[in-house]
């Protein structure tokens, strides 16, 4: 018995001439001769040949889409095109049967929505192969970034009683039986009787705390699982989803952007140099879809095209003030091709973001300094007293991808906008003691794994690049 | 103005006779001279020179422990003990005052009970830095080992429709008001009517979404929060805590014992070859503790000397049926030692376990094939029919690290244990179907990140180990 090897080891040693066993699922089995198998290690399926006069025509019919099968065999140069080995083999045993009546997945193609129904088998999909190997490609890559600069990974809290953020709706925690919740004598759910004693929601961002950390550790990030019981069923929202968001302790802005700005040029570099056959393959399919589209609404630039304009140009800086004026006197505003009307104060649509970038700056684009009144209470107010140290990341295809801000560190001014936006500052005291104890300069953002994973993909719906989707109605697997 | 260095790079190099700048958080100011400034980078603090002759007595009051400072000057050789280099100060600035008289944290050594109160300020305490960063890079270790072998990080479901693991009391979720919950005509909570359209949980486990990622993408794991509802006001259990879940295709139980094993033993090494100063703090801080303790309950090594003991033997390995031979007929059972009387079928105790690794073995120890009662039904059956393929791995000081199990890969076997165990068939449709389509054998283990932790941090009380730790009656932050 020969260890097993992968397949995608064998296929990229390019090696011939020697015995080795491999271990897989298969995707098709062609002229009872050739198996297309594939193990998940690569988006490739190594091609098995079968002598199919020495072999049990039972067992020839047991290979079939879906089944597992151990193979030994000899590894010889492929006549084939497409890859330079392939496998002869010698032995042939079946792991687990398929039955092809049952199977949902036909070697054909499947629409993404028929295989969203079946999530728990969409794992053995070319597209769901790739797309959720450059998934956990970009989370390495993203803990690589942090710990190669010295940042610590932060877990803050999931469950939190804080519900002061008003960063959306949030989804309520108990230990209670619901048909059986404890009162007070006015009727009132009793939540001194609950698990923690009072009210607990499902957190909607780690930034508060990832400043407690920066005030301490210097430079953190979280990477972690948040949560919105938003009811919208659109191809952009999940209730559940993964943000990365570092917290910087003597950031000022531009180190943020610095920072932003090395950080997603890194994660693109890392996609194209750990993904290179699943982003060509995701690529395909990215100028397929487009292809089902209107002329119009296709996408100007290829999949690995995107990559590149963003890889390789200096964002773009510059003031919301400034990105408003340029809009104003934009042909498109004076054209009234804007679905929305453009003014100071606005908050900027995603036509006017992808406007910036695609059509007047061709680069990403980094916008400054945002009206306060459309920005959260913890953003650092400018002298001017209209707008605050932030700063959104503007992608092509998408908008914004990165929204962050240095961070309000003045105690009094940070109470007054708590105040403006009716925060609790006895709820949130240990937010403020970071300003009342040393407090200093700092800063942070947020950035939306999934939506990252769409632009390094292309894939066009956030549902397809979470392994299990928590949508309104849909807790499937 | 020079650029910011980061104090443990400026340490490290051991380089002087330049001009720098610095910022950090006051630690001590002794003699109106030396300041240990930290910033969080290293739990060494940069000795920092003041010039009292040529400084504002004004300025100098306001130095003080937790103040944040920017300071400017030049590296020069330290006279002193315990550093290569200072900084002699040229410019001092306050970025951040502190209130002496109100800020809770005072240059001496407070309870790890007062500092679980201030949990939003105990980053900035020696323990808890050095606590902080191990576990930084024990997370980023386990990316990188499970990276290094192609393993896909898999993000489970937090938010889960399924209460059929039997793995203890779950968290409901709802986004229901709870003063005003829909009802049926039955008069119970119409859960139709809730955001996901049925009852909702905080998932206590990634593994079995783990197994159908793995049963196309070949090798996975999880890294992520798990929950438990359970009151238990202990110093071993969390609420809200982490979990390391690997479960990979094609791998029987010694493949799963030699990955668990070859994982623990990077780990520890990783934590050796990254936090040298954290550990050698920790290290001291653990012999102190220890002295507190009576004679008999201390420990027998020191922390290192426990890290070294698991990394430089190899894990001994044997059945369930051996290891209770072993402790009936250990000299410990005869004089009555043991707390828990030790007989086939039992569930070991910790007092047991550590018999194995402590006294007997003197080494790790990993446990195979466990009475199939006392475990849960997705473990392999083994042919004698009373035994399942399942391992725990034992280590010094805290018993079990790790439990995981081949899988039941074979789909009537599996079934027939889920009647056993009253689990719905039904629910977990989408389990059994990888034992229908393709099924093969597989194996999978679990890891408890603050345990881990605990083990290379010496931290005896698990609220010490997380950020913000979530536990009965405590939600704090």
């Amino acid at each position: 018995m020969h260890p097993r090897v992968k397949i995608k080891t064998l296929l990229q040693s390019g090696r011939s001439g020697y015995e080795t066993t491999v271990k897989g699922w298969v995707r098709t089995f062609r002229n009872n001769q050739f198996i297309a198998l594939n193990d998940g290690s690569t988006s490739a399926s190594l091609q098995v040949v079968v002598d199919r006069e020495q072999t049990d025509p039972a067992l020839l019919r047991r290979i079939v889409t879906g089944a597992a099968l151990s193979v030994t065999g000899t590894v010889i140069p492929s006549p084939g095109k497409g890859q330079q080995v392939e496998l002869k083999a010698t032995e042939i045993t079946i792991l687990g049967d398929c039955d092809p009546d049952t199977y949902p997945l036909q070697p054909k193609k499947h629409s993404l929505e028929f295989l969203r129904e079946i999530a728990h088998l969409r794992f053995r999909t070319n597209t769901f192969g790739a797309v959720f190997r450059v998934r956990h490609a970009l989370a390495f890559a993203i803990h690589r970034f942090f710990n190669e600069k010295g940042f610590v990974y932060l877990h803050t809290p999931i469950i939190t009683a804080s519900d002061a953020e008003g960063a959306g709706e949030m989804f309520r925690v108990t230990a209670f039986d619901l048909n059986d919740i404890p009162r007070s004598a006015e009727g009132n759910p009793d939540f001194r009787q609950d698990f923690f004693g009072r009210p607990a929601h499902l957190t909607v961002s780690g930034q508060l705390e990832g400043e407690l950390g920066a005030m301490g550790l210097g430079e953190v990030y979280t990477f972690g699982p948040t949560f919105r019981a938003e009811n919208s069923n659109t191809a952009r929202h999940l209730a559940e989803f993964w943000m990365i968001e570092p917290e910087m302790a003597f950031y000022e802005l531009e180190d943020n952007m610095n920072l932003a700005e090395e950080m997603l040029k890194y994660l693109i570099a890392a996609a194209l140099e750990h993904c290179g056959d699943d982003l060509e393959l995701l690529g395909k399919r990215f100028d397929e879809e487009e292809k089902q589209k209107p002329q119009q609404q296709r996408s100007e630039m290829g999949l690995l095209e995107k990559l590149k304009f963003c890889l390789d140009q200096p964002f773009q800086r510059l003031t919301y003030t400034e990105a408003i004026a340029l809009l104003e006197n934009s042909p498109y505003q004076k054209k009234k091709k804007f679905q929305y009307p453009v003014s100071w104060g606005m908050d900027m649509q995603s036509e006017h973001e992808r406007y910036l970038v695609e059509k007047h700056f061709k680069k990403p684009v980094i916008v400054t300094d945002y009206p306060a009144e459309i920005k959260a209470f913890y953003m650092r107010q400018n002298d001017d007293g209209k707008t605050v140290a932030a700063m959104d990341v503007l992608f092509p295809g998408i908008g914004e991808i990165i929204g962050g801000s240095q961070r309000e560190e003045r105690y009094d001014r940070l109470l007054q906008r708590m105040e403006v936006q009716h925060i609790s500052p006895e709820e949130l005291y240990w937010y403020l003691d970071t300003r009342r104890f040393g407090t200093c300069p700092h800063s942070g953002f947020g950035l939306g794994f999934e939506r990252l994973i769409q632009f390094i993909t292309g894939m066009g719906n956030i549902r397809d690049v979470i392994p299990f989707p928590r949508t309104p109605r849909n807790i499937s697997f």
